[in-house]
């Protein structure tokens, strides 16, 4: 699945076969409200103006009259929560309760006399829906990383005045930029309040589904292992404390899984390890008994979930703690007294949990082996309906593929919402079809499915497309030469520790060559049972080469580059790939790819005519892997179909 | 030529043929001190030794004294001059002068008890020599623009005591970290005085080259049109006042050239760019009269070189002054007044000059015939020479290449010191003969030659490698992964704007998969009659992939990709090319490299195994343009060569 910062899935339906299978877990699934996007927001903003308008004036209202009480200028409500996490909580969606818009990004700022949200361009038309009538203006930015609501603020406010911004969900980064334009127009910076608390008078509690352990055998390394090597890198960097904010750098760390959130199997939580011991600050009630005495057996103490704060606080002046900038926030960062040596660095768990081991990675391919089966059933089912003429729509897929992973071992939920986009659906990278606007399956065209599942043994994604009746030659040439970008990429081998950024352009360049781009990264992180999205490496030409983006041995990244043609048709090939060891020479270690996802590239769709002898080779000798490793997990027309989509094809 | 920041070399003999051709223009260059290089450097110790180490020690003294009577308790020298150029007139050589090490790069630090010199590994085994005896630690970092010396100073001063720094050659943002890390501690930091004015008596005076006109048809846009349009870049970003201190900002802007350093045209000045007028800061005598007439009349005013601060300083409340924070020095940013406002960007003139039009395409493409056919005539001359049985040394070769040069229309000076290496020597990148220590061409192996011109219509740049006696099949692999570096990079299709460093891997993928890597960028950007290392384009992995490293129409870049065996052998292979628009489809305009340089790859060399047949297809196709461009140009023994060495191959 694509990377998108703090893009928030909705699921509409809970399949019964998604609900969850292990232990007690149970799925903590929000109400789900109408969710549109991109193509399909037209025929939801009716909908989304009754919803929201009349309650988005009322609250902006209630808000400048907290304003005013409080001597506030202007009020900025990012998107974020205290973890800067992906996926928000309902309790840290001011932002859309606040402005009524749905997107995943995007920053309201409130004055007396304006308000206005910052979006950019893949939100606009969205936006322009969805805050019609509110007087909320559509400011309009180059990037969602851009910080030009800063610079607009500083321009606005007069010296002696007020900004107040919530710093428990401000990242550092952002608060150290914003501060310093403040500054420098002497105007007032106030952190210290959550205004919403003043008006939301039915915000959202804190998720309370419980926390549970990752096990052994998926879990291959213990706690007690996990906090001595952490431990040893705090010593290495001289720190005798180190805080964590990143839910997914907690659960890695403690072996815990959870479910505050769609999709990603974390929880909400800080956590504080010292040099003998460690504290999870965690909400009340949402670590079991029986879990809370194991956690202690391992030194780990639990404390309420706002006391994280406070316990920073009494650090002192022998204290050094080990933060990382980029991944805490201000609040939490200002809790810290000066006298208190502060040494930045990455959060270790980052490099860490990035980099499976041996045992991590036998997993993951048994798991591969179970998702690849599932989609040769779904696969299977989908071709037979579709010639048996049943209506099949996008949302039928998004059913029937979760039903096909749900029945296999392990299973724990999709790991994010499907992408199932026909022809000019397709050619949205980011499409999620809806009750409300969603495609039939029929006629000619191809049909591209990004889906994944999280397992107690590894999360998958993949991307393939099928061919629905006739394919025509421009299709196929698109959908070759996105293969030949995936083949170029996965055949690449490549210095231990190249950053990882620069490896974009491999994949792309076959696909520059006929003249064509995409718009994305080619390739994000991916985690074990754990965020379809990590890091720290991101094979994206938009994220900048520094140190932390190395390639290191063990990492799960995607290879997902695409073509979109807007209103026709898009191709997204996505497959996983594991960094190996492939030889070391004079000049060092050199790593390869070694592909992970298993399920047949339909060869259908392919022109032969542009695809070279090596690339036909890579692909043939992928199809005997796929069909050698799958067969003993598919039975009947699953094997039936396995066997017809793995044939080896010669060359023209 | 690699690029290596602030890399000067020296050069040792002229030979007649390269004392200029172009009117007036006389060459200034200063007499030649020994430079020993690599490994070169052991045979020179003793000399350096002799030559150094006593005045070293004496003044280290003299510079204690004077710190101890100014009450400054650490100086730092940098390697810098007051135009952050990469090669240093000789007054700012003090780095050198006080430490006694001549390396390009490294900074050193005195305090009262300790004396260290902060240097990349590129030049440890020089300065452990060159440093030896005088009582300066070297101090050993990861790279050379690593700040860790800053780190250092800030751990070991104490609050209160003053570090000194000449502002007038310190970058801003080197002295923004600077600042930054001194004052947490507390720590002053003077920078408005030079100290080596106390102490070094004997220090060389400013150059004094006069400065000339390049005219048409070699310069193709007036000084007015040029000035036009950088006024208008000026009110598109809101500006009436401009400042530049880059020489070759400066010398592209008036159209003007100067001599002042080895290899670049350029002379030493700072202009002020006005809505109306524009001043030009030049030591006095420079500018020939009839030329300052000529300059007046474009409204370009000329004032002492040294004024440049203090016109500065007179700008008021009303001014809006364009700055590039990365080509200003500390001193003049701090002549202007907190009143006037401040507008950064990178200099106008950066992205002008990169962006060669077509009639400059047009002369650039003349000169390479030119220097294509020079080169025909050395090799004719070499290859003879060779089997003749001559004595033929590294030295020899840079003499009798700077001479075929010379013999051709327009040439003005070698673009950058020869790099002839014969075997082990060209494993060494930045290898530069000396006549204390060359190989002599015999016996079995490769010669590596990187060499260059500047002609008054372009600068050339081309590295070969020609076998001499037998080639194994190593050489030869090595030779044929880096052509095809070479050869992938050179076909490369991309979206205009892509940003350069991404390119890199697409040249190193062929290589990588042999395991192998080399340690240098693969390209720079290149000027017309201009610095041969020029931005802001820069196809290297080392480079941040910003917004202003993007691909343009007309800029000119160097693909040079190498292979280097220490102590056996090397191989780079170095064309220049031109972007140029391929296509425009639905996803925007694409580039494609127009290879500028004409000169024959050695098929001799080659291992035709390992080349696809589209590649031996791009080279027979390269070597038919090279002939048919070549021929006229050529007769007798160059001629015969061209055509032998252009003959096209048959796939195995």
């Amino acid at each position: 699945m694509l990377l998108r910062t703090s893009f928030r899935y909705h699921v509409h339906k809970i399949h019964p076969a998604m609900l969850p299978r292990c232990g007690a877990l149970t799925l903590c699934l929000p109400p789900a409200p109408a969710n549109p996007f991109f193509c399909t927001y037209i025929m939801d903003t009716l909908h989304t103006q009754l919803l929201h308008s009349s309650p988005v004036i009322a609250r902006l209202q209630a808000l400048r009259t907290a304003m005013q009480e409080r001597q506030i200028a202007a009020v900025i409500v990012p998107s974020s929560d205290p973890h800067l996490s992906e996926y928000l909580p309902q309790r840290w969606q001011g932002r859309v309760w606040l402005s009524g818009f749905q997107g995943s990004m995007g920053t309201l700022i409130v004055t007396e006399n304006f308000a206005g949200l910052w979006a950019d361009s893949r939100y606009w038309t969205q936006a322009e829906a969805e805050l019609a009538g509110s007087g909320i203006a559509l400011m309009k930015i180059k990037s969602g990383a851009s910080l030009e609501h800063i610079d607009w603020l500083a321009g606005k406010m007069q010296a002696g005045q007020t900004v107040a911004v919530d710093g428990h969900v401000l990242g550092l980064a952002t608060a150290r930029a914003l501060q310093s334009a403040l500054d420098a127009k002497q105007v007032q910076l106030q952190t210290g309040v959550d205004i919403l608390n003043d008006i939301w008078l039915d915000r959202p509690s804190l998720p309370t589904p419980p926390i549970y352990e990752h096990l052994p055998p998926h879990a291959t390394v213990s706690r007690a292992d996990k906090l001595a090597s952490l431990r040893q890198r705090m010593q290495e960097l001289g720190a005798n404390w180190h805080f964590i904010s990143t839910v997914d750098d907690i659960g890695y760390l403690f072996n815990l899984r959870g479910a505050d959130v769609n999709y990603n199997p974390v929880f909400v939580a800080h956590a504080l390890v010292g040099v003998n011991g460690a504290t999870l600050f965690v909400q009340d009630g949402k670590v079991p008994h029986e879990l809370a005495t194991i956690l202690a057996q391992d030194g780990v103490q639990l404390a309420p979930y706002l006391e994280a704060a406070s316990a920073l606080a009494q650090l002192g002046a022998s204290d050094r703690i080990l933060l990382d900038p980029r991944r805490i926030t201000l609040g939490l960062r200002q809790a810290i007294g000066n006298e208190v040596a502060v040494v930045e660095a990455i959060n270790p768990t980052t490099f860490a949990k990035s980099q499976k081991n041996a045992r991590e990675a036998d997993h993951v391919r048994a798991t591969m082996e179970q998702d690849g089966a599932a989609l040769c059933d779904f696969f299977a089912w989908l071709e037979q309906a579709l010639s048996a003429g049943s209506p099949i729509t996008e949302l039928t897929i998004d059913e029937q593929i979760c039903a096909a992973r749900a029945r296999r071992p392990h299973f724990v939920s999709p790991s994010f919402g499907t992408i199932a986009g026909f022809n000019a659906n397709g050619a949205l990278p980011h499409y999620r079809a809806t009750e409300h606007a969603h495609a039939v399956i029929k006629g000619d065209g191809l049909l591209l499915i990004d889906s994944g599942g999280q397992y107690l043994g590894g999360t998958t994604d993949i991307t393939r497309v099928m061919p629905v009746g006739q394919v025509s030659a421009a299709q196929k040439r698109d959908f070759t030469l996105v293969l030949k970008g995936v083949i170029a990429l996965s055949s690449t081998r490549f210095p231990l520790g190249t950053k990882s950024p620069l490896l974009d352009s491999i994949a792309r360049a076959p696909i520059w060559a006929a003249g064509v781009d995409y718009g994305h990264g080619t390739g994000h992180g991916v985690g074990y049972f754990m965020n379809v999205h990590e890091g720290p490496q991101s094979i994206a030409a938009s994220a900048m080469p520094e140190a932390h983006t190395a390639m290191e041995v063990g990492m799960i990244s995607s290879i997902e580059p695409g073509i979109y043609r807007p209103g026709r048709w898009g191709v997204r090939i996505e497959n996983l790939v594991m960094n190996q060891v492939a030889e070391e020479t004079e000049f060092g270690p050199f790593l390869q790819f070694e592909t992970l996802t298993l399920c047949p590239i339909d060869t259908r769709c392919l022109d032969l005519s542009i695809l070279r002898p090596d690339e036909l080779a890579w692909l043939n000798s992928y199809h005997a892997t796929v069909r050698e490793r799958l067969l003993p997990h598919v039975d009947g027309a699953a094997k039936a179909w396995l066997l017809q989509r793995t044939e080896a094809l010669a060359a023209v």
